[in-house]
């Protein structure tokens, strides 16, 4: 059965690829999609210009890369749905956050430009670069001598992987970049910027449209106040004063709502129709809350990739300490949206695989056969650092409990059981603040594709599972924001289009078994000491990191 | 050059098979040697003869292998080596310990016995066998509640390895098999009666010559005080009072002493002459210390292998906390004999080895081209428990500081690291109690093949290592002992015994670098807090003992 227009276009930008869904705007089938992969991917060990080695913490990626797949995977996406152009009604575009660049007052990102080409600062730094510790540090302290009110809406914390610990890098370790820049800014925002006013080096600068959601998760930006105050950023570093009206031109604008037109130049480029509506960008993640069909509040949608986020709407303001940040209309209008992050879950899973002597098919399929507890093995899965609730990118992986029994199908559930009790103890966390969760739906990469991992979260928290219906809920999500744009953008219509375009599957429904219970609370307590954020391991952690060579 | 009589024969046997050297006794250069695998090797799975599974902590030997080996090989050494059986002088025997096994009175192992071999119990076990940890608690509460004055000599605790804990399991574990066996008994001394006696079962029990060297150092027995007293056993168990007069039938020994002389019923089956002297039996790692032509006092043995074993003789008797143990004359005559142990050094890397997909060379090969520190991985290497100085079975291994970039050849390092900073700690032990540590001279399978282990061993110690001459230390330590068995044994013929049969390589010399120490310095404290005894993840490990599942 044919999918009917008209249609929107969802560009989902990940780690190593982007994939463009079209989506039939009625009931949210997709009608193509095509997926291409960064020809440069992670770059993380040699700068492509010069061959130059990065820093171990490092993680760049290539600019053209983003537009080049883009173009690439929208032709080949619409020529195979078969589809008029002209039915296609509008476009949104979900990014990694925060993947952020500097670029000039023509949108063209400073590495791309010969004079700044060799300078690592002048790329792209990907969500997952983590060079800017000594800088998360100051950005820390200084807003908690000044007892900065906005700090609270972040745990308390604010991230390694975020806005301006990485803008503050570039200014301490390349102070030329740093002036040389006109416009900080995330990567979904500069791409939605290249459609709507571009592509470089034709954009105005004053066509920004910088998403509510990247700002507010990643951005230290809120609603009410908007950026933290010159006063603050000055007491960071004198040059930082200014870097809100001098650095980071543009407008403000919601997910959903229309940032601009696509451009004439951006349209060919695409191989679609100049004038359709683009949608301000979301973060990936929080583009899977819409995706996996759910509009209302209490449900905490479990996004699970290479890391993994944790969405939920509520209609209360808490403070909770370690959150990655609670922002008013930051995913859905009318809720408060909160944001929690483990930093390492796939992409553990496949270090693992990747070392040893068993692949992924064959780990599942020993691992699955394993009674809870893994043979007495105890993961703690920080191999990027703990985001939620830590917030600390210096803590790192660990297995305990080896011995020569130990079987490589032990190490790979234990690391899938050590991030079901870091996903068990954000639960408490919300819990014990007075924030109710009360169901969940799993979407992303992994679910869908591990019975196993969705079985042992279940048995850990104790709670039903539900798999989001869509296998591309976070593209199926930027699609819904792009028919979004296309209209007017009261709850109302919000509420329908979701439920419209997305839903959850009927089964499976992967319920808590009462059998593992037991060792799973044991064992949950074992991770919660052997994790203890100031404990000796921790400690040790901590002091490890200065023998980091690559 | 041929090498010239007379000859001894020294049979080593290990883990996994014996060797036979046969030697000259004039200047020790071997004539020939054979190996042969023992066709059940280490029973961890299923028992033979049943194919039950066995427990996870179980690892067993099938005795029939030990003498079918033993013949084969022996055959083979001297058939090579091309020399008149006359011209064969003694014979020498070291044996893993604590491996033991229950015998009848006429040398006839319970589990060659139709009605027992079925039982595991009956079995002998290796000394890796870890079935007896609830017996090893009861054995050392009972000497600290009791003030046994012995326990001081042995760090002050009783291992899990030992003699009367595997006895105390069996009583346990399968009365029937305890109450059926006359005879606990050593396996190196099991073999030496079958030599001198049988084979079985044409043995008598009265001629069993148990070594003072296994009975020191693994079943509490002392020259000045014999073995603990029918009161203590008592108390740990009724029926375990007169273990010592009615179940360990024959006499004490030194080995280098003639515990008697080859019948020619074991002369047949190792085709050799009737009547030749055989040494009481030795534990291989102390069999090392002749071997590595090791003499005097202060110099420690690192015999290293699947395990490893400090030995050390000295002038002095201390007590020092969580030594293996103290035993005068229980090395060579006129020292007393310190040892110290790590339950796995070789087993740990060749763990990593076999589930990593990279194999030893290469993990060696990248490992070494690695700075100090491993990239920031620390890694405990207790994977199969901590002897020396926890006398712990169930802490186990661990890593720690791994991330997203950790390569293989940095877990191996850090593995290799690790079992250095155990040996520092070992070291700093005897210092901290007085007892001289002035030289170390390496020995064991290890050692040779690995420059990159002994230049971390060098560099983390801070100290010069040396290594043995000959490859097989063990070996040649037990054909010196056989050489003395076939002489009268003062003092002064050991020494001339072992400087005439024994020496050290004159290169390589591995020296400390002191561009290492910074490094090594702070690794190796936060190894000691990480491992803490009494510290989290200790406690930690050992609760995840009780979710092993094999």
């Amino acid at each position: 059965m044919a999918v009917s227009g008209p249609y929107s276009i969802g560009f989902d930008f990940g780690t190593e690829s982007v994939r463009v869904l079209v989506v039939s705007t009625a009931d949210g089938r997709i009608a193509a999609q095509s997926v291409s992969n960064y020809p440069h991917g992670v770059i993380d060990s040699t700068l492509p210009t010069t061959g130059a080695k990065l820093p171990p913490d490092y993680a760049l990626q290539h600019p053209q890369d983003w537009l080049d797949c883009a173009a690439k995977a929208c032709k080949s996406a619409v020529k195979s749905a078969g589809i008029d152009p002209q039915d296609i009604l509008g476009i949104g575009v979900d990014f990694t956050s925060c993947t952020m660049l500097p670029a000039d007052a023509h949108g063209t990102p400073l590495c791309l430009l010969e004079q700044w080409s060799k300078e690592p600062q002048a790329w792209p730094k990907l969500w997952k670069h983590h060079g800017a510790k000594t800088q998360t540090d100051r950005i820390n302290q200084i807003a908690q001598e000044r007892k900065e009110a906005w700090l609270a809406r972040y745990g308390g914390t604010i991230g390694l992987e975020w806005f301006f610990p990485k803008v503050l890098e570039a200014l301490e370790r390349s102070p030329e970049v740093y002036d040389a820049t006109r416009n900080w800014i995330e990567a979904g925002d500069w791409f939605v910027w290249q459609l709507i006013s571009g592509p470089f080096p034709h954009c105005n600068e004053s066509d920004i449209a910088r998403s509510t959601c990247q700002a507010g998760y990643k951005a230290m930006w809120n609603n009410k106040t908007g950026f933290p105050s010159p006063e603050y950023f000055a007491a960071v570093h004198p040059k930082l004063g200014d870097v809100v009206t001098t650095r980071m031109s543009g407008s403000l604008c919601a997910p959903g709502k229309r940032a601009g037109r696509l451009t004439s130049r951006a349209a060919e480029l695409l191989g679609l129709e100049e004038g359709i509506p683009v949608s301000a960008a979301i973060i990936d993640a929080h583009s899977g809350v819409p995706g996996a069909g759910v509009a209302g509040d209490k449900t905490m949608v479990l996004v699970i990739g290479t890391s993994a986020c944790q969405m939920l709407n509520s209609k209360v303001e808490k403070v909770v300490p370690g959150i990655a940040g609670v922002v008013e209309d930051g995913i859905l209008p009318g809720y408060f949206g909160y944001e929690m992050g483990q930093a390492s879950v796939g992409d553990a899973f496949a270090w693992l695989a990747q070392n040893l002597k068993l692949g992924h098919d064959e780990l599942n399929r020993e691992a699955a056969s394993l009674p809870p507890g893994s043979g007495g093995v105890l993961a703690l899965d920080w191999l990027n650092g703990c985001r939620t609730p830590l917030m600390d990118g210096r803590v790192s992986g660990s297995f305990v409990g080896l011995t020569l029994n130990t079987k490589p199908a032990q190490l790979y559930r234990a690391l899938m059981e050590a991030t079901a009790f870091g996903l068990r103890w954000i639960v408490q966390l919300l819990r014990d603040a007075g924030v109710p969760v009360e169901r969940f739906v799993a979407s992303g990469g992994l679910p869908a594709k591990s019975p196993l991992l969705m079985q042992i979260y279940a048995d850990v928290l104790g709670e039903e599972i539900r798999l989001a219906e869509s296998d591309n809920s976070v593209a199926l999500g930027a699609a819904i924001l792009g028919s979004l744009a296309s209209i007017t953008d009261s709850k109302a219509d919000t509420r329908s289009a979701v439920t419209a375009m997305a839903r959850q599957r009927s089964e499976p429904v992967y319920r808590p078994r009462s059998e593992a219970k037991g060792a799973y609370d044991r064992l949950y307590s074992l991770y919660r000491t052997t994790g203890e954020c100031d404990g000796p391991l921790a400690r040790t952690m901590r002091e490890l990191r200065s023998f980091a060579t690559e």
